[in-house]
């Protein structure tokens, strides 16, 4: 019975690295994970065995070794990973495309007597910066965004008039915690745009919307948010969000003869909204 | 400067549900975590705070436990998510499309006596039983599929005869340990064929083609699982496979002054490379 | 002003190691995690930063790798933490103690036509076998166990007539599900006792009492199979355990017009009760 | 056979906590998981399913909340951790000791103008404040702490003069990166020193000393870093520290035709080497 390979890719996944800049008076630090896909004329790799055209994974990964090894300078994550593509589609005519994430682990420099340390570094957990490169050799597409930045509001933030139906219980609220993991990603009309300064205030204006945003719904924020980055930031094209509601459960502590003052949640994990959506420039 | 919501959609995600099945002489169990997602006219949430169509993530997750009280037996996760899915398009016109995932995490009864428990269980972790239905007003997409399964081969493995640049330094070898975690999925030509049975079946599929493959690579023995499931169940019209390529690298041990006998390996997590495909008839 | 170090190890943790004996009719599969702790006299490392006694913990990763690759077979996994303590204690005078610990990761050999295949497996993840040896020169104790084994029954589990405070709300029930994640570790009188049959069997004396106990509490089951092990098995002296109480919270379907069959529980990781204890013969 | 229950416990673990106080011009915000474990005269739950002295972990977990609910204003979890232990202690006459401990998970408020924002935070993912509180009715001891603190320096750090084996094929070297997760655990000599500015403290004098330190070895700096704790703090009578080495490999770029600088490295998990010990004045 005839078959057909309808899609495939392959890559490495995982490769992580940290990159250190020696200057005089101080050093500085880059620790990222890079994943690597590749589409290209792979179909004989699969039906028949034969490896003539399979660049090893473990090639990519020393590639990205290497070309990192290449600068010494940081560079931020958006260029990197570009010239990581470069080198697939330069070197191995077989492949049509590459696709290249690189996610960024952040630190803060120590301040031991209130001075920058030269080469002390506190790592923050949580919030990643992240970048999508794909590259085919007539186009290239670069998506910058945060993962996992989890921020909070203990008021302005409400849900109400909603849809009420035989299995609907959830009481309608003016005054409840807002709390939620940011996933961001944009998308920069010029890949050249994508620079450090302009993550940074990109976050900037997702975060200070979110804080100032008087919320109906995890949506209505949702859409602030994006609404502000495409006005604050020209340069960018696309903005996605996806925003899980992180529910913080009012805890009725009346039954336990307390006053209740909308001061004790339970926070929880599971089960959680899901709410997702992607605006752009008209 | 205009803006515009050109996708969004929400939902409730991570809604656990245990149901016992308590028949006289025996009881069934089924652990099932259940994902919904929906796209519909849900604009105005996002642009106005008018929650007037919104139907609250809240009722979702209780409508998940509604409709599962509806059976008093187990039902298959496929069947489950075709009832949730009609139950949210026929009560809601609001909504254009709904998404369910469904996860079964899967028991294995006790024997204490050589012979079947009533009601006494171990958990199976690990490998897990997926299910995803998509569903609009006109159609009905069913998708099954197996997560996190485990695999590994102590001998035909190999890979060779692939190309070599100044960054590949990886050996060819024609013995190799294979191992992988499989994600599977396949779509059947007709949802009614998305039983248990069929299910055990395209399972035992896979592992049987593993096992016996003589395999040249990760690509080839994907491609070898997908032909196999195509050719033994035509009720099957695609199949993907996602595969890690979890590595277990040789421990040089006469470094140590030991024998090497292929038989010591350090098993790696990261990096790891990554090999999908999909096959579909002809 | 004077300061003491009053106690300190070190050692290397999460050592991997898969190790395959290759006879001619079938592949034998071993895939281990191992931690290693010292005791010593290593105050002239942390006072002075003096290594002269220090032996790298990167040697003894090398010398899991090594000590593996001496025997051909595979070995339990408390004999070979028992070679390992041997080892450091012989060629260390300056260590005191050896703390070992393994992690064994189970697997189940395929049986692709009703035959066991010779080298093909899948892995079971979830429940590990364990062993913590601990030697000094004068005395060496093992403790073998289980983690992570997680077991359910539907019926005949009850807890009522506990204290009732102005906090109490749970209601009394004679019929509950009873869920947990089995950490059990036991001691031999005599260290050659802890055989892979012996560990196999206290393992099903565990798991038969579980199924077979009419429990008032988790107190109640963990007393009956603590009980069953010592009577069971008398190489064992005694026997521990740590048993997480993983809620499965019944879910209100009356509330949504359902009937309720005592059918729908909504299963959650937190908050869980947990329970210990440990029994010895008298 | 006569079996004895030799040791046990019960509570109830991870009760999730969020308290909010609303001052008029701004909130504040506390996140707390808090463990509850209990001994006392409990065989009888045990060995004959009497629960006549059982208190229910569902009751301790609502404790957790009526408690917080009694006073408005966010206090220190050590504070918190003591009146728990006090209403158990002082409500039910079988509990001889209570374990309380608390995990602190810690957040930043925005700043959108540059003015720090009344009710909007950031959640500091990783690092988190921890305080352990055990009971009795004769004593009380403190334990404040430290857990997921990452820190890094990238020179000033070396490992040289250890011992040689033939097993031992680690490079010494003068200069290496060093990175650990830093889990500190110390006791107050009188608890009412327990702090929030004093916890701030002495977190800043581990830092400080972590930064500052010409470390030889990681042990040589777990000690210089709780000698310092103990010289700047007399409060403080005894420090605990339990450091993994998370080791950052250098990648030999020269394979690949690139100047080696110090600057290319491959951060791990596993193995990792784990240096433990704990400090107290003379």
């Amino acid at each position: 019975m005839p078959v057909e390979l309808v899609q495939n890719n392959y890559g490495k996944s995982r490769v992580r690295l940290l990159k250190v800049a020696r200057h005089g008076d101080r050093h500085d630090l880059q620790n990222i994970t890079v994943n690597i896909a590749l589409e290209g004329d792979f179909d004989d790799i699969h039906t028949k065995g034969d490896n003539t055209k399979c660049l090893p994974t473990d090639t990519m990964k020393n590639t990205v070794y290497a070309l990192a090894a290449q600068t010494e300078e940081i560079e931020a994550i958006e260029r990197f990973g570009q010239r990581l593509g470069n080198h697939f589609l330069s070197n191995n005519e077989q492949i049509f495309s590459v696709s290249i994430d690189v996610v960024e682990h952040q630190y803060t420099r120590m301040t031991p007597d209130g001075q920058p340390h030269p080469h002390s570094f506190t790592k923050n957990e949580g919030e990643k910066r992240v970048a999508s490169i794909r590259m085919t050799r007539e186009e290239t597409s670069i998506e910058s965004g945060i993962d996992d930045l989890i921020v909070i509001k203990t008021t302005e933030s409400g849900f109400s008039g909603f849809i009420k139906d035989k299995y609907t219980f959830l009481p309608e609220t003016d005054d409840r915690i807002f709390c939620t993991s940011v996933k961001a990603r944009w998308k920069y009309a010029d890949s050249d745009a994508a620079t450090d300064k302009r993550w940074s205030a990109v976050r900037k204006t997702i975060l200070d919307t979110f804080a100032e945003h008087d919320s109906l719904s995890v949506q209505h924020t949702l859409y602030a948010m994006g609404e502000a980055v495409l006005n604050v930031h020209p340069g960018v094209e696309e903005v996605s969000f996806s925003l899980p509601n992180i529910h913080c459960i009012p805890v009725d502590v009346a039954k336990f003869g307390e006053e209740n003052r909308n001061a004790i949640f339970l926070p929880t994990d599971e089960p959680h909204g899901l709410i997702e959506g992607r605006l752009k420039r008209k």
